[in-house]
């Protein structure tokens, strides 16, 4: 729904909001790559604006690198913007970009410690156990894209951290543990503005959203494997959910 | 492991660590709308912080709108938590969310008109073909909860906005145009900050976040049925995608 209300809450402000009407109408597909954005008089008339407001809005999104102005010519959708994450029974981030596109990962952190009570449940973890929790950062075509704390069952996989630092690859830090397949079994999507931290790592703005997913992995005969919780930068990614093909 | 220490990560704080917790408390049903948290203090001690962080964890829940502060009396689990959507093969939203919430809905707006181009292509809709467009308010317990934009092939379904507009029940819309299944074919899930529309008739504040759905549904075999675009208030929702059981 286009809504080219002039009210608006209090706090918001008008650049803002127009900025964020095209970013939806970039993200859900009414304006593809390559495609030229209205010019800042039609867009200050659609949202009922003057251009100084128009062009903030614009300057906001081209500082996301969703948009560019190409003098003379206008301003136009980019090809950089939005990566599509499929999210599947057997899906990997490594192979689930394609295009081309590279995607890289480097541990921030790791360490041994008591795993928050939920996140025990879930692995399985005995109640005197510990996780190793392994936090990382992934980037694609060399941006920074998302967020990954991963916990595992330290008794099960005691050189699972090691194992990542050395390869930035989960199938490949699992497989130096012994573990040859795993399977999603759960995905929890949500959405939240990031914290300062999370806006620092992944190179985001003020009042930026990260998408949330909160993840179980587990052996192919169901053992708990790995929770996993990404935070991707929502103005990057696209997750497209695997369904299965109902004429199959 | 080199840094096998009980020191949190930068990104992981501690008062991020309790946010999360008391989050799952109340997601997973251990706390309820209406109970009250344990004070500052308590939870200071159950976490072995200060008073200051566990401040900050109750800061960011209330910023969510999880839980809210009554001067005087206490914090609360607000009515306005967060409720469970299934996206899957088969899920209807006035199935998937249990526990006895009451989904409900009605129609806000409809048209006939020609669909943006990527919509028609999906659904198959000739170039000079029409697409009906329905616009719906769903609500959960009686608070707002998902705007919905559908479109469907007016040549085959003309009667759709019509039957929505009496039984405010897709399946039941269907099912009097001669559509007796369907099922979810796509859907990628994005999130941004609302429009100001999107914030009034959601009831939201400035600055909130919808957490956005676009899905394909089909007839069982895999002719386009309708076009959903799905806005979620994001503090109110999280989408458990199902995943198929590894063990069946």
């Amino acid at each position: 729904m286009s809504d080219a209300t002039p009210t608006r809450p209090t706090g918001y402000s008008a650049w803002r909001l127009i900025a964020e009407e095209l970013r939806a109408d970039i993200t859900e597909g009414r304006l593809q790559t390559g495609d030229r954005l209205p010019p800042e008089s039609a867009l200050a008339t659609r949202f009922g604006v003057n251009r100084h407001t128009a062009r903030q809005a614009l300057a906001s999104l081209a500082a996301e690198g969703l948009i560019e102005s190409r003098r003379g010519s206008g301003t136009f959708v980019t090809s950089s913007a939005v990566h599509v994450h499929r999210i599947g029974m057997r899906t990997r981030l490594s192979t689930s970009l394609g295009n081309g596109h590279q995607p890289s990962g480097r541990v921030i952190e790791s360490a041994l410690e008591t795993a928050p009570a939920h996140i025990a449940r879930r692995l399985g973890i005995a109640d005197d156990g510990l996780a190793v929790r392994v936090e990382s950062l992934r980037t694609v075509d060399g941006e920074p894209f998302a967020l990954g704390s991963r916990w595992f069952d330290a008794a099960r996989l005691p050189d699972i951290a090691a194992s990542l630092r050395r390869t930035s690859s989960i199938t490949a830090a699992l497989r130096a543990s012994g573990v040859d397949d795993y399977v999603r079994v759960s995905t929890v999507v949500s959405a939240r503005h990031a914290t300062a931290t999370e806006s620092g790592l992944l190179g985001l703005g003020s009042g930026a959203i990260v998408l949330v997913t909160e993840a179980l992995d587990a052996l192919p005969d169901g053992t708990p494997l790995q929770h996993l919780v990404t935070r991707f930068a929502a103005q990057r990614v696209r997750l497209d959910i695997e369904h299965p093909d109902p004429t199959a």
